[in-house]
């Protein structure tokens, strides 16, 4: 696997990343002081502006710009609707015990850590040298300790690869099986592990005070709540489809063993989409033809079969026009995506597109592409885009008879040709008494294929048996004073159908976390410090202002500048502590602050300030109200900082540091 | 208990207003398919877009405006946590099964409910009217059936009224005295009850697979995360004091018996700011000169204790000076909410800051008011705003040893005269062996009269005896060879403190339905339909877009509108539906949309468009730039419709309905 590099080409090193991170407060352990809790992690000042800003580009990109209809539903949900769903029954992974220690461990990862360290110790003794995976490297010291230096056969290492290749694949029993075949142990005590057991990702609960067990849980995704609302939400459309529904909140997975810092945790930020749409027609987009030109990276299920990860890069309408893209709502949407990740500041060049591989998806699924983010931890899927197909409303329908359907008048009236069965009621009852109602449902229920068959038998001996389970002998003969079947049309002016779904789905925090790493370099010099390149608009402040001194005659200036400001909507800080302006700058670069404007004795003469812009420390002096204008265009991304350097003029003065 | 009207002054119905909000889907039961699950909420499009206006103004209210930093702490606690903050002892309520029906109920609401029933039969049969407090007759009405009307004794109606009075301060085995003294039995069964039993209200659940029993909590409040924080959030604002902390996300509460809508809910959205400041020197805040002269309704301690409710209106720097509120800083953050709360659209007339009574509050609590929201329920709590002491940062910080204090040095250094303890350890060590420890640590802890008085008592007899628990009879003798007391100065240079906490507590959801209470009046004429008068900030829409008809000459005007408006930040919907222009814009005062544009055939003509406004239903006719600009003047405050209508020409053309 090829490691990260920054923006300016040096090698990414989490291991500097992450400190400055946690000293900038973007985010830190939950319950530190109480020794932590895994899984959990609270968003500090910065983390949590990065966060909203975010969140307000999604609600202006998606809600806004394609007029959805944005629903916030509760996480607290009663268990009836999660069995409906299916994730009370499969919503689970695979847990190993080891009964000397305790120790509970995710099975699939148990086993791919053993048979990694198996075979790095195997190409150690080969002497051959590897490209390291980071991220399973630092697992691999923490739990796997020692293995020794064994080469193994050749037959084992294939056997190995091979196993690794398709992990996310196997069932319980089948983990059982391989830890036995390959004689894994508790990697702390060397036991012999419990079969693997399932463990529901649910986090359960009791609502109310007469429950007497758990009767509901957190919610896993945002997805049901909107579904549940359907109908609503379609009156509240005034019945018109297609239409999508939106939603912004957490949602919980009880993980068996966190790790990857953000990019694994118990309680998440999610924002998703539910598009419906009429299944009829090839799931046709208005808008693609908008969209059509646009190049997306797709790595599609073929290529991953054939082992390979190398992506195609194609326009979003060959991929749907060849089929690779299943269909034009799925690949407007994937452009969607791209365009609001490349918006937050996402590195282009570290943006895929795969496809599920059919046995990663949902059997009901049609498709499903996941926009991935290379990072250290190697490619992270933060964006799903799935075809659920009618599934969810499907089985929410049938459990609860609400009618979760679109009903349209068709244009041109339906016109049926069909066998219509006739039945003589009134000589039925007498006939069949208590059986009656039975006969007569196994009637309707006859196939069109029989019935015409039936049709033509009752003409040609006058009577017909029918098949009526539970009714006699099974079999229940019918003659021709009972019972008329006859070719007829029939004309349906209105078209009944539940639609399918595309979902766009975001995982906000492995965005974030995503995103900190490609914004994220280190400036040569005095010491490599780290900047945060975001993008002005999802900054976590926009412009620091810094006094030269404590000086008395500075601060109507910064009190001026503050309220000016923060009237065209611009967020800004103050920092007028004493430590060096150049010291005050660099604090600011590793919060990602894009401007700085510095307050300084010429301030004091004749008004004019400096404007600092972050990654290339350059500045422009200019007068107040002009520095004022330019930051505002800067932040609503109407001029660049080229356009200003170009029109304003630049600046060489106070010593920085 | 007065009756609620609407701002135009016409009698609130609640019953009228209700239906509204739902069809109009501001909110919705959540799970309604499923059969519902009380005390759960969804928010459907519009109450959505309000509640993020309403963050959003909250944001820039308080978090951006007074630089506060913003935390996003998770909803998953472990219980140690909430174990030190008091909340698994002490947050319950009081329940009372029925054993016949095994129905549960909230001990101090039946009590209220039953002796309410019986006041007013009484009062009946006296053949008096009262004035009826819908809320609890409508409680009253589905639990409470066939009261008999019976006259009680005089002194009976006393007690009835003196308990109810105090119906809040109750505890279990209170309840179920009174339970029993006034003979209140299972309201559908006449079942005697089961004594009154605490039920903690937090959501309980298990955090990993681990775990053998519940070993978490869903959140009841934010504050604790912020408090666990404090120190990290005191290192990010480089050690600088005063700061506030301040956080938004959803809260949750295991309501015994959810009612009254959205008010009491299981899962709700706060907003909450922990002010941190410096107990000495009288909590002064530096903003207050700025806010000293604003007026507050004050309902005080003094005046509820003399039975009356009747508020006075000082302003809050009286309030202060007089000890009414009892420091700068919480009367700093009552104006900054009261100020907050207009903005939102809240009717000053149905505001009041109500002082908690002494047994309401938390023993460590030094003040706290609520500002109380009048609606069809009664006067109802949305903000608190408390003065939390030291509490919670002191048990934090002695439960785990996190230094949860301010370290400041001293502008003068402070010089203490005490008396110091010199142990002669070699001595002590052979001579009281395993227990010398102990005896160092009662040395150690003696105080400093004592030790006034030991350095006498050891001067005159050479020895003296300390109390020593644990060893040996318990006292334990010392002489002048092993301890030396002193006299002696010595000088601080550093201040250590905890800070106390001023919390202004925002339920968000509470805030949101006073709201639509508050702004919702009927017009007359045509069926009394509903507008809601949202002001322009907090309105779900902003603009609605309605052309004549669905003529295709319509659509490019709609089309170039939609995007201009959505550049400069002004949401909007289209309406081109085929109901009249009248039931389009009724729908959408419905909504609360304030403005809306048509688009008809002068349009296509010159490019004119009309704007309309809602409460006033008049309309301008303008240039579509003139409309926009206005539109934009109308949203962000600059304009009001008087300015505008006195600016562009007036027009009374389409036939609306």
């Amino acid at each position: 696997m090829a490691t990260s590099t920054t923006k300016t080409g040096q090698p990414l090193d989490r291991a500097q990343l992450e400190p400055v991170l946690r000293r900038r407060m973007f985010y830190t352990p939950s319950f530190e002081i109480y020794g932590g809790e895994r899984g959990l992690y609270d968003y500090g000042p910065p983390g949590c502006a990065l966060q909203a800003n975010v969140v307000d580009l999604w609600r202006k990109h998606f809600v806004l710009e394609e007029d959805m209809l944005e629903v916030d539903c509760t996480m607290l949900t009663p268990e009836a609707v999660l069995k409906t769903s299916g994730h009370v029954d499969k919503f689970a992974d695979w847990m190993c015990k080891d009964p000397k220690s305790g120790e509970i461990f995710r099975a699939d990862h148990l086993v791919e850590q053993v048979l990694e360290a198996r075979l790095k110790a195997d190409k150690d003794a080969r002497g051959q040298t590897i490209v390291v995976d980071e991220a399973k490297e630092a697992r691999k010291k923490k739990k796997i300790k020692d293995t020794k230096i064994e080469k193994l056969d050749d037959a084992v290492v294939q056997e190995y690869e091979e196993t690794l290749a398709k992990i996310d694949n196997y069932g319980g029993d089948e983990l059982g099986e391989l830890i036995k075949k390959f004689d894994i142990k508790g990697p702390t005590t060397g036991a012999e592990l419990d079969p693997p057991r399932a463990f529901n990702l649910m986090f359960q609960t009791q609502i109310g005070p007469s429950a007497e067990k758990p009767n509901g849980y957190l919610r896993p995704e945002t997805a049901q709540g909107q579904f549940l609302n359907f109908q609503k939400l379609l009156e509240f459309n005034q019945q018109s489809m297609p239409f999508a529904s939106a939603s912004i909140g957490k949602s919980f997975r009880n993980e068996i063993s966190p790790r990857s810092g953000l990019l694994r945790v118990r309680e998440f930020l999610m924002a998703e989409i539910e598009h419906f749409v009429d299944p009829e027609g090839g799931k046709k987009h208005p808008r693609f033809e908008d969209v059509k030109d646009v190049k997306l990276t797709l790595l599609n299920r073929k290529t991953q079969l054939a082992g390979s990860t190398k992506p195609d890069v194609l326009t979003i309408g060959e991929a749907v026009s060849t089929g690779i893209v299943d269909n034009e709502t799925l690949g407007y949407f994937m452009v969607r995506i791209q365009d609001f990740l490349l918006k937050l500041g996402i590195d282009h060049s570290k943006l895929r597109f795969r496809q599920h591989m059919a046995n990663e998806m949902a059997h009901y699924a049609a498709d499903c592409w996941d926009a991935e983010l290379f990072t250290t931890y190697g490619w992270i899927e933060c964006v799903g885009c799935a075809d659920r197909s009618a599934y969810d409303l499907t089985v929410h329908a049938n459990k609860t008879g609400a009618p979760l359907v679109v009903r349209e008048t068709r244009a041109e009236p339906l016109v049926i040709e069909e066998y219509q069965i006739d039945l003589e009621r009134k000589k039925l009852g007498p006939k069949f008494r208590k059986d009656a109602k039975s006969v007569e449902a196994a009637v309707d229920a006859l196939s069109q294929e029989l019935r015409e068959k039936l049709s033509l038998e009752l003409e040609k001996t006058g009577k017909i048996e029918v098949q009526t389970p539970g009714v006699g002998s099974g079999t229940t003969e019918l003659d021709k004073d009972l019972i008329k079947i006859e070719k007829r049309k029939r004309t349906e002016h209105v078209r009944e159908y539940t639609p399918n779904v595309i979902e766009p789905s975001f995982g906000i925090g492995r965005i974030l976390y995503s995103l900190m790493e490609h914004v994220y370099w280190t400036r040569e010099g005095d010491g490599a410090r780290a900047v945060l390149s975001f993008p002005p608009s999802v900054a976590p402040t926009k412009v620091l202002l810094v006094p030269l001194s404590s000086h008395q005659d500075f601060k109507p200036f910064i009190k001026k500048l503050t309220t000016r400001l923060r009237r065209i909507g611009v967020s800004n800080k103050v920092d007028d502590s004493s430590a060096s302006i150049g010291k005050r700058y660099a604090r600011n670069d590793e919060l990602g602050t894009p401007f700085g404007i510095t307050i300084d004795f010429q301030t004091v003469k004749d008004g004019s300030l400096t404007l600092r812009e972050r990654d290339s420390t350059k500045q422009v002096r200019a007068s107040e109200d002009d520095i004022i204008a330019a930051v505002k265009a800067l932040v609503d991304g109407e001029e660049t900082w080229e356009d200003i350097s170009k029109r304003l003029p630049l600046f060489e003065g106070q010593d920085l540091d």
